[in-house]
């Protein structure tokens, strides 16, 4: 026996309020699976409404799986699969997901952890981040990206949030055609794909350019975290030593006479980790090799735009006549991080490739960003910004030389080089008898973070020289009085050990 | 013989004035590749300054690359080499880029140009776009979005402009958390992923759980960007045919018995292309039925905000309590393509695999537009505007039911369905003597613009039934009057075809 309670000129509907009900009465086990339901004709008539509302309520309820009909024309409440809340869920689930990660993907997930490791530090007081290559937040001109922001949305509306271009917003290639002029590089912008970051860049060359098996140099150390991409997608890794002037070209030489990779991936300028800068004729070299031997050179220029000591050559993408360099360009290491936006400058070809490439990824990358990016540097707030930036890191890279010289030069075991520009200083210890994740513990236990530079070799248990350790600090997020501290902090962790 | 201009109290020192008259000399071959340079002393007598400003300067040009030294302790200008401009590029690079590509990359290229095949029409009325799965601007809610942009970067400012979390902004998670309970499915933050829309989310998928050789089950027809991210992955393609209650199961079941996949992917709601919505009990047995074999399902709820017929049952996540559904949602197909954000639903520890995978993809989702669209739900215009879209929406998909009844029912040969909601109708057509890529020709030249059915075939060369040709038409950029129209010039342009 069914007792609705239907209201007439409720603003509901008969036949909403019949399904409601019914619904209601069923998931609640008032109406019990196999309970047989009434006729259409005599629940119209029970409630006075018209048949055809019941017959199209009972339509609804069979629709969703609330009712089913059986041989002799008449309905039953059907058992059905109920929704799950948090509570009934089961621990336990039926799929094996750790068995089912693909080997690749449970290796990234181990480098992932392996990269996250972030010891417990004992020492109440504020960690110094000399670790972190984020940037510092308090340079970032955020008020004025607002009003690019709000621009965006005034001029252009609802077109920057449909969907974009697979190969970016047009005016904002166009606008980094131009700004690569400055470091004399000549392309147009449909040479130019926008990727989400450098990292979405790197990932793209290695689709368009490798297979399983395929030869990528890299100089060691490198890039932490393209170390298990060139993993992931089973590339053989060959390992070009570092000198002090970068890449060991004559030891590159024998490697392109011997087999040559499908790239080679470089950093020219305040290379990661070691904060190395190439010579003009290291780098005439470089592209003359890979020219000689048909290898594409792909050119990390992360940091191409903190030149603030004014004494870097020009990239090797601005003496490509022969479409052999893919260059990336990002900005995050000069405005916002978290704005993901990058760049590939590359041949007009190999970037109409990577532009499917990259559909099929993740269709575009997102346009509001795009075009106010555009408008900020449109009016010329990229290039103050830059200006603002150049000052303040000269300032802060001559404040951790002069820590470094004051607090850590009595030590002979220690050495460090002295960056062009960029945010990098590599550090080398001797005879501390420990490993670099035991020294990072040390540090931390000092109120300070630093990297090991174990993360930055493909193996992860090297040092350069062998028997050394080694570990990246990065002055990026912070100002001068911070860097004197952590620089301080790494001396005083330093001096037990080195005053025995 | 040199002569500089040195201008004292100039502002610019001596040094960089030295360094920048030198290097324009030898950029302009006045001091051509091998002259000897003047000694230090001399060059410094000369124009009175002090000897040390010239050594630096000296050095400086050495390390730019403008002079070399040479035995017998002098210095020559260096034979440098030259920065390009973009005339003096060559037109034929070193790199046979076509070759080098790979061959998985080659075929998402040659995908990505058939998938851009656009017919020149020789009609110059304004084109009606039936093809797009864009959304139609005009119902954007612009103004409220960039208010919660605004308010994110008063309230937040740079914090939202740092590198952000890989797995998605915090607040966003819990609020698509809360949102999908809507949908009866109870899931916490941590069980979100937030993504660069679902095509990443795909693409995450495919890297977690393929490698090459490895089976996946889609429906037959399917969403054409899938294809040829499985044939990318070098996956085996298991197509299972959709019937007109969603994919066929009895053909899935023998699947799972004689060789389970790694996992099925599904659209539930609104199919692209065919918009087949299944119902309760289809639900249920696809669900048991990957339970039983243990085989991941991939629920792609593309559409699942766009239920306005209101007549559609709970995802298959809903009832998912044994951790079986990777369940994908978007805000692309609802609010705005163009910010590019989407997420995955699914067991924990699969979501802290695939944010390893997407840290070393893209290391995070950009987290500005995350930060608005979070301010933008939490107050309620995310519902606002759903309910909008609703009103608006079924309106047109019945205006469009109309006009197909009223223009096209005249013809037998020609047959479609109604969905239950979102933007699709498949269309299908027989006895027309042409395939699907002239009846686009022909239908361009009408006015109209549509999608072959090939392209949501794994093969490219199928119709359902045989001999038939189908397509399909989308509502989602059009109002009632576009959709009239368009529907009237595919009549006008199959009249002629079937009055014969």
């Amino acid at each position: 026996m069914i007792l609705l309670n239907l209201k007439r000129n409720s603003g509901v509907s008969l036949f909403m309020q019949m399904v409601t009900q019914l619904k209601a009465l069923m998931d609640n086990d008032v109406l019990k699976p196999g309970f047989r339901m009434p006729s259409t004709r005599s629940l119209a008539e029970k409630h006075e409404v018209h048949r055809s509302t019941v017959v199209k309520a009972y339509e609804e309820l069979w629709a969703l799986g609330y009712m089913e009909s059986r041989p002799g024309s008449y309905s039953v409440v059907r058992k059905r699969r109920k929704r799950v809340t948090t509570n009934e869920r089961s621990a336990q689930g039926v799929i094996p997901w750790e068995e089912r990660s693909c080997e690749p993907g449970k290796s990234l997930h181990r480098s992932f952890k392996r990269l996250k490791f972030k010891p417990e530090s004992s020492v109440k007081q504020q960690i110094i981040n000399l670790a972190s290559l984020d940037l510092d937040p308090r340079l970032f001109p955020v008020n004025k990206f607002r009003k690019s922001m709000n621009r965006v949305f005034s001029e252009q509306g609802a077109d920057i949030l449909r969907y974009g271009a697979c190969e970016g917003f047009a005016p904002l290639r166009e606008v980094i055609a131009q700004r690569l002029r400055i470091h004399g590089i000549s392309v147009t912008a449909d040479e130019i794909l926008i990727t989400n970051g450098s990292q979405n860049g790197i990932e793209l060359i290695l689709k368009l350019l490798t297979v399983p098996g395929t030869r990528v140099a890299i100089e060691s150390p490198t890039y932490s975290n393209i170390i298990p991409l060139l993993n992931y997608y089973n590339t053989e890794i060959i390992k070009i030593p570092m000198t002090p002037e970068g890449m060991d070209l004559d030891y590159l030489h024998t490697v392109l006479q011997e087999n040559p990779p499908a790239f080679i991936y470089s950093m020219p300028n305040f290379h990661n980790p070691t904060g190395i800068t190439t010579g003009q004729e290291h780098r005439e070299r470089l592209l003359a090799l890979c020219e000689s031997y048909k290898v594409p050179l792909v050119e990390d220029a992360f940091e191409e735009e903190m030149k603030y000591f004014g004494k870097v050559p020009m990239p090797i993408k601005s003496m490509d006549r022969y479409h052999t360099v893919v260059y990336l360009g990002t900005f995050s290491k000069i405005l916002f991080p978290g704005i993901r936006i990058g760049w590939i400058a590359a041949e007009r070809d190999s970037i109409r490739r990577l532009v499917s490439i990259k559909k099929f990824s993740d269709l575009s990358t997102g346009t509001i960003v795009q075009a106010a990016l555009e408008d900020f540097c449109r009016l010329g707030h990229y290039d103050a910004h830059i200006k603002r930036m150049h000052r303040h890191y000269r300032k802060r890279m001559l404040t951790a030389f002069k820590g470094l010289n004051e607090h850590l030069s009595a030590y002979p075991q220690v050495t460090w080089n002295e960056p062009a520009g960029g945010y990098l200083i590599w550090i080398t210890l001797e005879e501390t008898g420990m490993d670099a994740e035991q020294l990072k513990v040390l540090f931390l236990d000092h109120g300070v973070n630093i990297v090991p530079g174990t993360y930055f070799f493909p193996d992860h248990n090297q040092s350069e020289p062998p028997g050394s350790v080694n570990f990246r600090i990065s002055i990026s997020t912070l100002n001068e009085t911070e860097i004197t501290e952590g620089i301080i902090r790494l001396a005083q962790a330093l001096k037990p050990i080195y005053s025995k």
